[in-house]
């Protein structure tokens, strides 16, 4: 059996009570932390707090050589660790699909994740959203700024009057730029700056933290959050479409959104 | 302090392991399940598993009435309980705009929603989801079959090859409709009866009972899901706009669906 388990948005309770059980009772666990990571706590706390030991794979060891993950759940009961919800890439169904052709049963135990965290700490509505987008570093893509498809999407939203969840790129391990030697973190300030050479006097929100005991909310032009710190990672950026009533209200009390900022996208 | 705790998707174990604590902690827990419900455990289920008094609210009882709630945060640390996340109605928005109003501190523990669950289940990619719709039980809106904003939002989605979550109307307590003496929850296969009255050949994926142990995934055109019978509630339909070569492996291998079916949407 392989059972993928969320660990959620922050520290070792992130994860739901379902997940740590199956977590605990497992005979062998694997873990990735290239597609996002906890930032209240590394391997060395997951495996102190839960009791278990944790082999944590990089890309190349779930994508091209999943071989021991696969091997561990032919033999016994195996689970497969992420941040966030377990199914947030292409990647892990990638895994599952492989799992289930050597006739190894597979189990999703969900945790919360950074989409939902992002609607409910704005006060923007889940189901105003439009489809999400990635901001990659702009080393990562071989040009500078914004890519089209980014640009693409936000557009698109906002001629609906949908809210765009901007992913913000990490890079992580063996994912490094050059001859960075810390793991990188785009920052929502450095994504309002890059957005803010096409949307300049666009409403934006960055969001740090999400799913933390301290998170933090602000709303203000993008060209204004790109002079700002938001501290410590994880960040988020949303680009709102029209606002309604509540939502606004909500940018204006929990984000601290100056009145003619939100007021001008308020229908 | 009021709390805001997720308590995911299927019985006691869904929460989160820092929203048990919390619930365990609190001085009054009150809880609302209008919106959603876990069809895993009920209230004296949660109340004997967690040691705790759970004061059930109406949807009155939140949107009109919320003293109660907000006078129990005033006087010490309450917590307030959904299914899912906490954030997904602008109800819950309005009650924690009022909390800061009266001066009261409120914090948010996230729990895992159907959302992601329906894309990691179905295997359809997160970020290739558009806006989400509602699908209401024909007498709820006045008419018959679909309303035209549902289809408006499915056709809008499928124009730029995303997929649709269809969230699936539920009638409880005071919300019953006409003489209904039980609780209803609109089923895949009424969806997909009411959907396929528009897009008969349509591939949609019905999701049954998404975070439990049994979860049910099929994938087929409308007019063949509505035929069938997905068993206990809650259930999801997802409408797909264009699929991925990895998407349709998963529809096809997870889904059970036609190789026919699946292919005429693949690019």
């Amino acid at each position: 059996m392989l059972t993928f388990i969320g660990l959620g948005l922050y520290d070792e309770r992130s994860v739901t009570v379902a997940g740590r059980d199956a977590l605990r009772d497992a005979d062998r666990a694997f873990a990735e932390f290239y597609t996002s990571r906890l930032v209240g706590a590394d391997v060395d706390a997951l495996e102190a707090h839960h009791g278990v030991d944790i082999e944590v794979r990089d890309r190349a060891g779930v994508e091209q050589h999943p071989e021991p993950i696969l091997d561990g759940a032919a033999a016994g009961d195996a689970v497969f660790l992420t941040a966030g919800d377990p199914m947030i890439s292409t990647t892990h169904v990638d895994l599952r699909l492989r799992a289930r052709e050597r006739g190894i049963d597979t189990r999703l135990i969900h945790g919360p994740t950074a989409a939902s965290a992002a609607s409910g700490l704005t006060g923007l509505q889940n189901y105003r959203f439009g489809k999400a987008t990635t901001l990659p570093f702009p080393a990562a893509h071989g040009g500078d700024g914004v890519p089209e498809s980014v640009g693409e999407t936000i557009d698109a939203n906002r001629e609906r009057g949908l809210h765009t969840l901007v992913y913000l790129d990490i890079k992580v391990g063996e994912q490094r730029v050059g001859d960075a030697d810390t793991d990188r973190y785009m920052t929502a300030d450095e994504a309002a700056d890059l957005l803010a050479t096409h949307y300049e006097d666009t409403l934006g929100v960055a969001v740090a933290r999400a799913g933390s005991p301290d998170p933090v909310v602000e709303a203000d032009r993008l060209s204004a959050l790109a002079e700002r710190d938001f501290g410590a990672p994880l960040h988020l950026l949303v680009v709102p479409g029209d606002l309604h009533h509540l939502e606004a209200e909500a940018l204006r009390t929990f984000g601290g959104a100056p009145d003619a900022v939100v007021d001008e996208r308020t229908v």
